[in-house]
């Protein structure tokens, strides 16, 4: 799910008709997890396999924005964090799209991060075994982008895409 | 969370100590999700932008297995699940290592599959406008490996762990 962090609110958005949103329109206490894998971890040993990752777990109330210019602020913050700097070049929300999006607000009270980031750790003495041990590291690459088909001649790829371009 | 699959069945494994195999144990029933996110749709509104991703949703009652040569067999499946070709190369696993790892089975009975993959879809309005819509396709890359300091001289990078690198 696309979120966005404003202040020290997380916000989450869906359709109204949606199972989740219907459940946090009556503001529940909710668990919202993030992880992000960072490697994996070879050891000399099945059992000292792990993988290196950094996690956020958040733990709140969930309210429902009823304002429709909060909505319109969280939206916007939403979609630049999809994308930065993109809300600006997009039409502006109609009134139909504002009271068709749930937006929920869980603020961060309680959280806990996790990071597991290193080698190896394996029992003493396996690393008399001359087996090969190391760490391969993963990440997430973004782009080249894609124009679609429909777009007007003349218009480039815009610098907030192309700074979202890593390969 | 690693996990294999093996005929069937969907295998995942954890300490006997954690609160989830904890629960897992007295085989409730479960749901299990996988989501790879494959790109970002951005579209000339921000109400159309999505995500471009494949997602599985697997229910089913979770088994612990019991048997020690089952539960071996299990494991070697999900390290050759991270690392395919891994485990034979690797120490074998202690009586101590078995008995300490709690593996579940969740038979694939019922499992729901979805996939979005495409273009924007704008209000037929917006294809009017001179904004930039398109896709940014997202990946993840793997490598190159890194060794461990304590690896012993001459030790090469295996075949196993060089077929993994994308990168």
């Amino acid at each position: 799910m696309v979120y966005a962090r404003l202040g020290d609110d997380l916000l989450l958005h869906g359709a109204p008709a949606t199972r989740l949103f219907r459940d946090l329109r009556t503001g529940p206490e909710v668990c919202v997890t993030v992880t992000l894998v960072d490697g994996l971890v070879l050891a000399r040993s099945a059992f000292n396999h792990t993988v290196n990752y950094r996690s956020v777990v958040v733990f709140g109330p969930a309210a429902p924005l009823e304002g429709e210019e909060e909505r319109r602020v969280a939206l916007d913050a939403i979609t630049d964090r999809l994308v930065p700097g993109r809300s600006p070049s997009l039409r502006p929300m109609s009134e139909k799209e504002l009271k068709g999006t749930r937006v929920i607000r869980v603020p961060l009270v309680e959280a806990s991060a996790k990071i597991s980031a290193g080698w190896p750790e394996d029992e003493d003495e396996d690393y008399e075994l001359p087996i090969w041990a190391g760490v391969l590291p993963m990440r997430t690459v973004t782009g080249p982008a894609k124009a679609d088909r429909r777009n007007h001649d003349g218009v480039p790829v815009p610098e907030h895409v192309r700074a979202m371009e890593t390969d």
